[in-house]
């Protein structure tokens, strides 16, 4: 292997637009290796259009928008166009302004705009005749995408499409062919999870001749979404039209007026407008688009905070600008396929949580009022049993300012929730119920432990009473049994593994705050995964409320068992905080590493997946799912064994067979930046596998050189010059230059700076009992 | 007749309440006169409920709430319907808290609450099987309305139900009959106007136990019409539930939650919510509702500012407090019947225009924007095609403060609007767009010239910038061709007559300000009227572009003659402004007063008015339509003759035929006040038939004794001691004691204070031609 580059080391310098001290590194234009297109074909569920780290406006084309109601489509659009775009669609309905970032279910595509000539179409058409709409077709020779810039030619209309942004704004470049009429559509009715009737209601108005504002109201996964925007126009509208796709009970304004042409405003469930521009010079046509959730002033205020004056390679330019600064924060030594992997996973780990306030601060809240965030900004897409596993212990590690700031964003969302809870699956103000736990207790402990400026306090209220009500999916049943029963919930096992690692959190943030009572009482509730283990040294199972097991039962079986996405093989592994504990529950050390190689080397019999839309073979590295979290830190856990050797050989096989820089590459939905922080943690040799311990468990690097440029100006370096494919184990470790033992670094050891050096062979090391002193932390072995 | 009571003239004193230094007249109860049932049967379209002066909360029962789906009854119940109550009907549905006064369009009907006891019903049933509903039977004798207060007795439940209001809340007081279950229903889909559908969203939160906030958004006649609310209990909600009519496309905390009990909030197209209460007190529950079209917060601070701590005796207290202050700024001698049409007119006179902003001055603005009135009130429900003829010439005489805010509110109305124009039918933050004209130019220009404290430039910028939009309702070929052409508008002809006073008062607020070269336009605009005559001396008739005449016309015929609401006959004297002009181009004072003749006195064939919803036969007068809003001003044109005594004869049959002290009483929908205001005003004797010119014609006093205690501290007394039914005809007036010959009286003589004697008697003057001098104004007369 050769090395691409060699970090430049510079001065300490203030990087302006990513807001740190560290190395001046967004010279080193990281960017480069970031290929958006990554994860867009299969499971991925990425986008390829442009933002700047952590916006709110992610501007992409759409490639279909098919509605739910066509037979037997449903379940199948929903997931597998959850990005808006898929590489293998052939056309583009056009450009929208939000896109969720590698999720599993869908919604947003607000916003749509789409450039056309010829006769003026205002219905989407359809891809197999895209002729009789205003889609068009493209190929991806035409395509290009990096950090904040997409470019795609409409080749039905030969129209060149150009897109970049800012936080809250996007920015449009048209270059029409000469002579052809100059139509820009904006469909109201577009969206991604979009069905008749999801726009509840949308408004537009013409403000003179070069601005339009407006909102609309959808219901989707996001229950009530409200968009606000205001569109600027480098030249102004010659021609503007609506069409009204369905008619507004009241119509008494018919006789007055022909609101079909020329009418600047115009409301209601089922608007698309129509612009024309003058075909009289070779400038191509340049719009801003602002979004708000709070106002239509509030976005007409964003768009001229930052695009105003400002020309669209202004914008290309800083979004770039910003996304090299990021992704300077960590340097990195590699093939170019290496560092495409690992740039593009950490690009993509910077997409969601997305800043959902205006540049004043102001925010809708949970509450449906409208908030304002002093000194600090507003972040939604929490999408927290995906993210709390490494997506958030690297963005506290990485971006601590806005790790406080999500922080705060979930604590303004427990005190606006109605029923006092941190959030679940925070989307644009409304609370998605997705998936289950109580996970942002995690992230809010993690924070408070790291010395995030949150009010402890308030923190601490807030996770207790998100951990106490009791109607959430078998909370009171939880509390009373130890354990959720079946009759609470389908996946009450899985329930209460997730509950008890929560519950673990909180006891962790108790005892810091010196709040005893709080923290015997979550030290208990913390060990009711014990609760699901009969003692026979076999995996979790679920219970009734009686108190009976399940029976029989299927570990490798996801469905009907009392788990959600994890079959019981995989999902018993969820004690991160105390797998010293759940290792004695599975019978000892040689019982427990028995189980964790058959769940990597014994294939998983087809008919447990067959049916299941987020699986595939490919995914698949025998029984282990990387591609749904439960698994995630599960190669990990033989750090806590004596042969560690084994989990370094399979994290390797993930890194290679999961994350593949290619349009089709990854091995399950990047969820909003979890799959790809995984990577990007993984690579560098160590994993959170129990967020709030302050500990990062070692497991085996995969590039040669990894260096961290940490917010506080500190530089912390991986270096393992030696690994391969082939040398993949770990022969031995140094921090410092000093031999280093433990199994794990913390937190501390990372924020002092310094070097962690791995010396790699491809030789396993022999098994050997590790020192007690040397674990990672377990709940068991606290004094 | 016998004096009813003698006005008690106290020192001057602040009124509480209606924020007013004038006499203490609030002692005198004149609310008891009034009979909030007049109008509620037939064409009066006024509703029964309770609310203060001008108050933005009008909480009153519904009787029906039709779906328009209904085969054939669309139509009827959209008109019959507009005031959420019938008279006629059998059942109450429940108690909404939003009604407008007297329209022939119908909207609003916003948040439904219904008590009930038995088994749980979340449907409203039907009229004729009330028992599959929770609607109930009612009777008359159990109910009783009064201004502030109503009560009924829902006879299905044995439930007591008493509603009173705030400006900005209700408060309702329910006594459930001993040993019942207490529900209350909360019906978010309950509307007038209604219709599946009708609700775009709705969402509600309990806050604690005894409070609910949410909100919900209706597409109706107000495009998009929002209102928050916040809800108090007097005690705790024991239990509590939702109904989704119509289920939410994402369902993904099906899982979780039943959210049909107990769960603390809910949001959907189709929500019905109910609460239970213990039946463990014989208080009765006391339900406060604030309400806020701009948030939750709005409506609990709207809430905490106007019923916090206070019973509902207090609030009712208050409410007729209130009233009796408002009415008692004038105080009129009469029999119980005369006293009762009076103060009943005059309580219409104050429903509309309603506040529409927080106690905090927060609005929502047409722009949808969220806007801040400083220390004035925004107000809403301009019917000002109705209004601006008498009810806000009204308005500025005996509610200076009121009426500043309402030009207020109508120039942030035009600066907010996308087109630049002042209200038509301003509706909640909507521009309703009924009928023609845009008069709002007519109150804005009467109350410049009042002296109202309103910004001159701004005003007259709003002005000019709505007469010139062109493609309002013909506005582009009005300036080119005089007229408004039957191809830009059914009703060319009767448009261009509204236009043409329209533009004469811009010409009058122009001249005011000293903007003469504006003046002189409006001038020549102002007298656009003339090219509806042909010089045959014939009515006004409509044109095509051309210039051509339409052929052949009928005069009795309202509809496809280019007039809209008023045949040509009536129509055809709608020039206020310019009646001597009007009067040569019909062919002088013998023809003119020969039209006007007939127009009263020859019954008009059936055969023009059987389609037609708004006019019976009992509304008619020969063939003057005095539900017609463009009528209302005409027997004062007599004034303008030398026969005055002809006006005064059909003034006293207008008094008598179309305004009975019954629930049937009304000749025509009161149109917010307007038909009211036509009568307080008519039975002072004066008429502000041109408003802008600050004159007041003359007519005939209906009552023996008004008196008006004005803003300033002065007193304005008109008195005709023998006036009767025979004594109908004026033979001699004093002002000041002085004889006076004018045929019209000014603001500034009212506003100076004084006393208007009618010499009264039951023989009519002799013809006599009236010195220029005396005659009222006319523009052809100007110097």
């Amino acid at each position: 292997m050769f090395r691409h580059f060699l970090a430049a080391i510079a001065a300490v310098v203030v990087v302006a637009g990513c807001g740190r001290t560290g190395r001046d590194t967004a010279d080193l234009h990281l960017s480069q290796y970031v290929d958006p297109f990554i994860g867009t074909s299969g499971m991925g569920h990425t986008f390829p259009g442009a933002c700047v780290p952590f916006g709110g406006v992610q501007v992409s084309p759409d490639t279909d928008t098919i509605p739910h109601n066509v037979a037997g489509k449903y379940q199948a659009d929903v997931y597998s166009l959850c990005a808006g775009y898929r590489w293998d669609d052939p056309t583009i309905v056009g450009f929208s302004h939000t896109h969720l970032s590698g999720t599993g279910h869908s919604d947003l595509g607000d916003i749509l705009l789409m450039p056309t000539t010829g006769s003026l179409q205002l219905n989407p058409g359809t891809a197999d005749k895209p002729e009789n709409g205003y889609r068009s077709r493209y190929t991806h020779d035409s395509e290009t995408a990096s950090p904040g810039y997409y470019a795609v030619t409409l080749a039905d209309y030969g129209i060149r499409a150009e897109l970049s942004a800012t936080t809250r704004t996007a920015v449009h470049r048209y270059t029409y062919p000469q002579g052809a009429e100059r139509h820009l559509i904006l469909d109201l009715t577009h969206g991604i999870y979009n069905y008749e009737g999801k726009t509840l209601w949308a408004s537009v108005r013409m403000v003179g001749d070069s601005l339009l504002t407006g909102y609309r109201i959808t219901q989707g996964w996001a229950r009530e979404n409200y968009t606000y925007f205001a569109i600027s126009f480098s030249r102004p509208v010659a021609d503007y039209g609506y069409k009204e796709k369905i008619r507004s009970a009241y119509r008494g304004f018919w006789r007055k007026f022909k609101t079909e042409h020329g009418f600047p405003e115009m409301a209601g469930r089922g608007i698309v407008c129509w612009m024309d521009f003058a075909d009289d010079s070779d400038e191509p046509l340049v719009v801003k688009v602002g979004l708000s959730a709070t106002s239509a002033q509030g976005a007409l205020a964003n768009l001229r905070a930052e695009a105003h004056g400002k020309s669209f390679e202004d914008i290309k330019a800083a979004a770039e600008g910003d996304w090299n600064c990021e992704l300077g924060k960590i340097s990195a030594q590699g093939t170019p396929d290496e560092l495409k992997m690992f740039y593009t996973s950490l690009y993509h780990t910077m997409i969601n949580p997305s800043v959902y306030c205006d540049a004043d601060g102001s925010y809708r809240g949970l509450d449906g009022g409208i908030h304002k965030a002093e000194g600090w900004n507003n972040y939604t897409v929490f999408s927290l049993w995906d993210t709390y596993r490494a997506e958030h212990p690297l963005l506290l590690l990485m971006h601590p300012e806005r790790a406080r700031d999500m922080a705060r964003s979930m604590l303004a969302h427990q005190q606006q929730s109605a029923h006092g809870l941190l959030p679940i699956w925070s989307l644009m103000a409304n609370e998605g119920w997705c998936m289950s736990g109580y996970h942002a207790v995690s992230v809010v402990s993690d924070a408070l432990l790291a010395g995030a400026d949150v009010d402890g306090n308030q923190a601490m209220e807030a996770m207790v009473s998100t951990s106490n009500v009791p109607y959430l999916e078998g909370v009171k049943a939880y509390k009373e049994l130890g354990y959720v029963p079946l009759e609470d919930s389908s996946c009450g096992a899985s329930t209460t593994l997730e509950y008890s690692y929560d519950d673990w959190a909180i006891y962790k943030a108790a005892k810091a705050l010196g709040r005893d009572s709080l923290a015997k009482q979550y030290k208990l509730r913390a060990q009711n995964y014990k609760n699901l283990f009969d003692g026979s040294g076999s995996f979790a199972k679920a219970r009734y409320r009686d108190g009976a097991w399940k029976t029989p039962t299927d570990p490798r079986q996801t469905y009907g068992e009392g788990f959600i996405e994890g079959n019981s093989y995989n999902f018993s592994f969820h004690v991160p905080h105390d797998v010293i504990g759940l290792m004695g529950l599975m019978g000892g050390e040689d019982r427990f590493l028995c189980i964790l190689d058959t769940l990597f080397s014994q294939p998983l019999d087809p008919v447990y997946y067959a049916d299941n839309e987020d699986i595939e073979e490919s995914c698949l590295i025998g029984g282990y799912v990387h591609g749904n979290e439960p698994s995630h830190h599960i190669p990990y856990l033989f750090q806590w064994t004596s042969d560690p050797a084994k989990g370094e050989y399979w994290l390797r096989e993930i890194m290679e067979r999961m994350y593949r820089p290619r349009r089709d590459g990854l091995g399950g939905n990047d969820d909003c930046g979890q799959m790809s922080a995984w990577y990007v943690f993984s690579a560098m040799g160590f994993y959170p596998v129990c967020p709030g311990s302050g500990e990062f468990v070692l497991g085996a690097p995969f590039l040669k050189e990894i260096s961290l440029s940490l917010d506080n100006g500190k530089t912390f370096t991986v270096k393992a010059p030696e690994v391969s494919s082939q040398n993949r184990y770990v022969k031995a470790v140094k921090l410092n230059g000093q031999p280093y033992s433990k199994r794990y670094i913390t937190r501390d050891d990372i924020l002092s700076g310094g070097t962690l050096e791995f010396e790699m062979t491809d030789v396993p090391r022999e098994k050997a009992a590790p020192s007690e002193s040397d674990l990672p932390y377990s709940l068991s072995l606290e004094k």
